[in-house]
């Protein structure tokens, strides 16, 4: 569910940074969110020198994060712990680097949103707790979360 | 309006594919949207190797689709609907060859949003009929949808 | 704040019209949005011919433009005078050298955004005006917008 995608200068991050990277942010959710792993999407997306602007001024060492949440609407109370929490982990793999940067994250309809065919569980259910424990969408049956169980997937 | 971006490995879509794919897509909108075709925009980004991850991990053979929604808001009992129909596209193109997906789509501001610099008309107005005649952005007047008739798109 | 995407065909604008065009967008939001010039980020994207379709066919010539706005939130009554703002601009830079372009706006939530580790102060506050005159993101103190001073950025 949180999409993250990372517009950064090429060679930002090497494969191994990426990793990193994508892991801690993978912790936030799998820790604080109680979601499946396999929900956290990080792209990178290398931006050609010259092609992000601030203020009209072409900018070489920025980085710029956008992210949608979908699997879980943040309460009033937890959007700027949310924030914080997620600036520790960009402290680490870009303030501490020397790259400036700006996160800023949407919040889309969960209805709308599908992982391989699968509506994904509701938040909290026994289905949700099984795509946690076996880390990939498997079908689930409407006993435990008002869902079809079905490879087709129908509604 | 429906804008569609597609993060693919790269050579996952050959031309003809992409052709296809996004001819499906566009059907879904003109017959069930009943909406003119050029509103459909499909735009394929190829993602560097090791540059997409889930869950922390890279992986090199999933594709992930964001959706934007502008002309129609869907109604409560129509969001899962649709999903089912635009996963029967999905099937045929991405499933059946092997790879795996996930997809989310928002629905954004119908009033900000432009094509050609003129504002679509109205749902189911006669100005919209006119351009799903046409395919194509045309000035039209504010006697079909309270729209100024005006090539410099005054409002 | 705002973060236009621009994705274009290869080539459509040199360094100099990407200067210019994020150039014209910025005085835009600082002219009429009273706010800092470095809200203002526009990234461009060349997309590789034969990527981007519309209605099913592809297009070499269209530009589209997506844009998120965060730092304000658009009353009904400004929406329109606003797309009217862009849109001049865009025929400047766009529509005048024979491109054909759609551009659309989302609007996402102010708490869920941070630069540099800050939170933006608030809306027409005299940590706002700060930012405005210094042109970076600086440290503001609780007294002047309800925000902790710290580069820590607790909240």
């Amino acid at each position: 569910m949180p999409l993250w995608n990372v517009y950064c200068p090429g060679g930002a991050f090497s494969a191994q940074q990426r990793k990193t990277l994508a892991a801690d942010i993978t912790t936030v959710y799998t820790e604080y969110g109680r979601m499946p792993a396999f929900y956290v999407d990080v792209v990178f997306h290398e931006v050609t020198e010259g092609s992000l602007l601030i203020g009209g001024e072409p900018v070489n060492n920025f980085i710029r994060i956008t992210v949608a949440h979908i699997a879980r609407q943040l309460r009033p109370d937890q959007k700027r712990a949310t924030m914080d929490l997620l600036e520790s982990v960009l402290a680490r793999h870009i303030k501490d680097r020397g790259f400036d940067w700006e996160i800023h994250i949407d919040e889309t309809p969960r209805e709308l949103w599908n992982i391989q065919g699968f509506r994904p569980p509701d938040e909290g259910s026994d289905a949700e707790g099984l795509w946690i424990k076996e880390n990939r969408p498997v079908p689930y049956d409407v006993g435990t979360a008002q869902e079809i169980e079905s490879e087709t997937h129908r509604d």
